[in-house]
């Protein structure tokens, strides 16, 4: 009984959490994963990205930057991708030393310098820094929360990603 | 009127895009540019990213790895952003280059490495590698592709963050 109760906590199925660690340790290989996303251009600078079998997500750019602003565009949905990472890594942490959250909000944001982009000058023309505000409420004690907060940043994929240089390679068909 | 026509090309708004580089040159630190997405945690691995006034994107993980499997994860959401990032370079730098885009699809992957995600592993938690398909429809010459395809990796701020060390700063309140 009590460890239905520990599997619901935050709704968490660590149950299945559980199943892949345990076929990784049997078999390694099965931790190596890859992702995709598909995506096509529409007009302009509308795009929609396919994942899997949901349904396309929508992309464009503010009017100010020659778009129709009918949606997030990309170096947004970078950072609510960041976003959405260390939540999951909140959930499961916390579910994992037995923390229950009350409610977590993750505030992202960014600075982005035009000019590269833009073509007028040369150098880097992604983010120069992003931050992230975590809002976690539970009634769990600081030191566990604190520890919770070390545990996300040290397992976070976006989070690695975006600290880390990594190859990226662009093929032209 | 041939003015006119240019401003067509591809759907783009170049004068809209000519008037931001215009406000740039005659003011340079108006290309400084800040962006955000506020992610709320909704249950179990499900969470959602607002940006702006636009409906909120919802975010889960596959069964497999604990999730109701009910959206794209944010690995996938993360290569999303970088096609839809280089979908704008090439339909921005194609329009300036006076070139059509008769269709443009660019198929975006990454491998990653479960073991730090999953605590069994201290290190990199992140994307190994990312490649990008680009499959680009146009009569416009080879030479010329290639000059937009060169132009646009060199301009792209998604691409340019993931190749990139960027700081990330995530703080607890």
């Amino acid at each position: 009984m009590s460890q239905t109760t520990t599997q619901q906590l935050n709704d968490v199925d660590l149950a299945a959490v559980g199943a892949l660690v345990g076929s990784i340790q049997a078999d390694p290989s099965a931790a190596q994963t890859t992702w995709a996303a598909h995506v096509t251009w529409d007009r302009a600078f509308q795009s929609s990205s396919r994942v899997r079998t949901f349904s396309p997500v929508s992309s464009d750019e503010p009017a100010g930057l020659g778009g129709d602003d009918t949606a997030a565009n990309p170096v947004e949905q970078l950072l609510g991708a960041l976003g959405n990472c260390l939540a999951v890594g909140y959930a499961a942490n916390a579910t994992l030393a037995g923390i229950e959250i009350d409610a977590l909000r993750i505030d992202v944001k960014g600075d982005v310098d035009l000019h590269v982009f833009l073509g007028l000058k040369e150098g880097h023309a992604g983010f120069s820094g992003i931050s992230a505000d975590v809002t976690l409420e539970t009634s769990a004690p600081r030191e566990e929360v604190d520890a919770l907060h070390a545990k996300v940043l040290a397992t976070s994929p976006v989070g690695h990603t975006l600290r880390t240089a990594v190859p990226v390679e662009v093929n032209l068909a």
